[in-house]
């Protein structure tokens, strides 16, 4: 593998071989990488935690980070991505982790430019290391992915995580279905009753209402938005033993899901930002280990 | 001792071990840590000189530093504070530095989370590795702070400085007193005659005039503050011999200080920000070695 | 030699030390600098390629980098650059790495201040280290400069590397030439037949049409630069054989070279900013190590 732009171009043996080594990087085991490598993390998207995530990772593989600073870069004077990537090749760069706005940026780049690109989001399309970490909360929980159902609620038209899980989780052998609002569906499927749907559910993956991109057309206010299709109190009580709530982040206390829920035992918000960390330490590791 | 919000929290002792600790690494003592850590410099409020003294701090301590672009971070997306740091907790960072303008910020954040909370600054409230490094500055230059004659003139009222300084200055010995335009004394007692307290002084510390807190609302032109509360020539020649002048900091030339004196023989001021880096050495050292 | 503020301070030999020095570091020698130093890259000018160029060079001579955020710095506080350049003193940084718009800010700061002071731009002024590499590609190509015809094509009169690249091409034996559209000469005696100066010049030079320096006044459109100051596919075959090309980016495509002729054989612009890596090296290591 060469890059990661999206999760089709991994099969399910890499999947599990990913899966297995963002464990040991869990687990203590340190970075086998030989070389000295230079990264770049263009953010041309604002983004805290997958910033964040992706340089803790960087770190940990003891790369040299060289920062990219979106908002103050040649792209202000006109200059293309391609161009930029160019620059950044030419000075050195190995890898660069890229979040853009636009969807499938990428294509300009891949068999053009020498630097790994892995995708750190691209508009409304993939979200690789997202699903990466998704599926490695699921499997470390179940130990399996086979049968285990997961239904996704929210914003799934817009969302690259709904896009990049849908596709790897069923090749695992999941059972993914939707739920959301009249009209947010996409190119989905969506099933019409959210509680029907929760009750044998054992992984319930809500999904941030983007504010941004629905600017002012939102049919319903944060209130109505939590009581059709937020993880209430209520609801939380009605899913099964040991079935698990999972959210991209940043969530939207009270409008996703029910602030007193944020921390509870049946959330797994927070471990996955930490699993984040051991799998981009995965895939950035599997491809270097490639070119060595 | 796990975090340091406020002066409050430090006994005399204890500032007394810090003072040690920072002549020892000034000295060129190099630190003992034993493990490896990570540190994030969250500072939502603009500062060139804190950020970067705590950065150099940090790499003298052989921290990993993590940067965090507050201007681009998912507080944008409306993320609080508090969630905010539960995602820097998840992907592994150990200490946070933390500049906001929001007083007490970190209540919300204290026994509720696992990384250390050092206070670079909350709105006009504390700042208590400056203080630090005021005291240090006097301690350096005169052995003690017992029975010293400190003056500090300015807008104490908005003062984190004066705040942090007043409380723990006078636990160590000090005499300290204010000066202050009709007003600006906030909750302190304010000395008439500035020219008086500057006779018997050991140290002036002179406060930055915060005119983006004054909108309009100044009663003096800056010329006019400058005679009546800056130190003028004139006023430098009636202090008294070996009295020092101190500054936190960025200063106005010609309001609070005769542009002439910013670097005068008496001057400590750029020596209390060299001072800065050994100080946030001590403390960082001294809360990490209490968790090893 | 103490700072590198322009061309102007390098002589012939110098010059020629340092492009032997940027070529070792080429083919594999590592640095001998024999202590730490920390440097800042001060960027009050947006510029991805020149700061990363030096970000790349000062990691691979292994030196600290502090980061300054130009854009949230204690400048927006009225600070003057002097007295930023003093606190960064203050907190041990070495090394400054400056860019501003203001043409001869270093006079304020040579012989005042102890951080070594280099130059990535200043204004209309000089701008050493692209000058150097563009020597350096020059020289790495036909192994000399010594009657090589240079022609500089564009906006010369705003250009930093026009100003640079004038004197010292000279010294080295180089024949330079400039063209330009009337008005846009500056202090330089332009050449009138670009089409003539083209012919028999071993390397065209061209310039960015620096669109924000021009606001609405341009008396032509892009198209019309192209044709009458661009180099175009119907120019390129006039050229020389062995002549090469070019640019200090970022380049406009289609305004001063056709897109097709960015990746074209004679063209050797990424190939400015990979050798812009090794002639920074070089530079920093000379004057760290007349320091030792």
């Amino acid at each position: 593998m060469r890059n990661l732009v999206s999760m089709k171009e991994l099969s399910v043996a890499q999947i599990h071989a990913l899966l297995n080594q963002a464990q040991a990087f869990r687990d203590g085991t340190a970075s086998t990488l030989k070389n000295k490598y230079m990264v770049s993390n263009l953010f041309f998207e604002p983004s805290t935690r997958t910033k964040m995530s992706f340089e803790v990772a960087e770190r940990k593989l003891n790369l040299e980070i060289i920062p990219f600073d979106a908002g103050f870069s040649s792209t202000l004077k006109g200059e293309t991505l391609y161009d930029t990537v160019k620059v950044l090749e030419s000075i050195g760069i190995d890898i660069l982790v890229i979040r853009h706005e636009q969807n499938n940026y990428f294509e300009e780049l891949i068999d053009r430019v020498k630097p790994i690109i892995i995708n750190g989001g691209d508009g409304t399309g993939n979200h690789p290391t997202q699903s990466l970490l998704d599926i490695y909360t699921i499997w470390e929980e179940f130990g399996t992915l086979q049968d285990k159902v997961i239904t996704i609620v929210g914003d799934i038209g817009h969302s690259r995580v709904a896009r990049s899980n849908a596709d790897a989780l069923t090749r695992l052998g999941a059972k993914v279905r939707f739920v959301c609002p009249p009209g947010w569906q996409g190119e989905f499927e969506a099933f019409n009753n959210f509680d029907e749907a929760l009750e044998d559910s054992d992984v319930l993956m809500l999904l941030r209402v983007q504010h941004e991109r629905h600017d002012g057309k939102t049919a319903f206010s944060k209130e109505q938005y939590h009581q059709m299709y937020g993880l209430t109190l209520e609801r939380e009580r009605k899913m099964k033993k040991n079935a698990i709530i999972m959210h991209p982040a940043p969530f939207n206390r009270d409008v996703e899901i029910a602030s007193e829920l944020v921390e509870c035992d049946r959330s797994r918000i927070f471990k996955q930002m930490e699993n984040g960390v051991y799998v981009r330490m995965a895939i950035i590791e599997m491809i270097l280990k490639g070119r060595e």
